[in-house]
């Protein structure tokens, strides 16, 4: 998506350790008129007839999710990170290794929000390892619903996470997948909606 | 807010420990178009002339947020939970006590994203003890941005934030005051709005 593209060339910052800094417009500010094109730009590469809901994980992708889910007409549930190990009953559970808190977490949904009735689009700010992404289709599978796929914001295409969930076979959408950052600026990686 | 109070007494279940659970619309799964209604009511209650931004704080407030942000055409902000001690430079820093990790946490967010040019309006899903809101209005403070208001869906009533807030001369406007919630029901506050 161009309009992203271009956002990030000119207020992305790139620090020491390929770490992609977009929290102007994206994760800390946010600028939701962006994100409401990105939501219409996932309403075309997707096919969401028979949508129920938009899925995220707390708390970045939340703001995201809810301009999509208003833009969809459909309700946004998102996953929470257990507070504690004494994880009370009624909830779906995924354990993922979190690269922000250095340690295994475990997400968290009830099990009323979702179940088999359900067509859910997953939707994420960022895609770098991807643990994050794989514990919500984990619930999603543990909830019978089918997955539509899975929009994102921001894919680190150096990073393995984006590979292995389309190896799994997940429609996987990027809105811009950056190849390389580094003090030279941010390549990104030329996508088959750019040509149309 | 009617529809608030109408929807709390039809779905809204109280647990051991005055415990008001309202995941179903509010912060599990979000009913986006019941906040789109909220952001129309924080319209009509506040006077948003000059406006800059819609602050909050991660992660179940972003949503109500950015529909607000969304609505009154500007950026949301949101102020985070710091991961660890080691705080790095350039940022507001609140000092609060979480009730929901039963610690001390540290609110922080960028300088790069509020400052003296700023008007906000602050906005929360829950006001039950007010740490996070204190916490909040330190930082539009430590920034030397213009305050219009607060505005939180859902107060309790019986416990004491809201009360503390409003005496210290803070305009917070709650969508619905919860003042009795047990096995018979909820009480809500009547408020001059009922009566419009």
């Amino acid at each position: 998506m161009k309009a992203l593209e271009e956002r990030i060339r000119l207020e992305g910052k790139v620090l020491p350790g390929n770490i992609v800094k977009v929290d102007g417009f994206l994760n800390h500010r946010v600028d939701v008129r962006l994100m409401r094109e990105m939501a219409k730009e996932f309403g075309r590469l997707f096919d969401l007839e028979g949508l129920t809901a938009v899925l995220t994980i707390e708390a970045s992708g939340i703001a995201l999710a809810a301009i999509c889910a208003d833009e969809f007409g459909v309700p946004m549930v998102f996953a929470k990170k257990a507070k504690s190990d004494n994880i009370e009953g009624g909830l779906y559970q995924s354990r993922i290794f979190s690269y922000t808190y250095k340690k295994e977490v475990t997400l968290i949904m009830s099990r009323q929000w979702l179940g088999p009735n359900d067509k859910v689009l997953i939707v994420d700010d960022f895609l770098a390892n991807g643990e994050a992404l794989r514990g919500l289709v984990d619930i999603v599978t543990q909830a019978g619903a089918e997955l539509i796929g899975i929009g994102v914001a921001v894919e680190k295409g150096f990073q393995p996470g984006g590979k292995r969930l389309r190896e799994e076979g997940i429609d996987l959408k990027s809105l811009a997948i950056i190849d390389k950052a580094d003090e030279s600026g941010f390549v990104f990686r030329k996508q088959e909606e750019d040509y149309e």
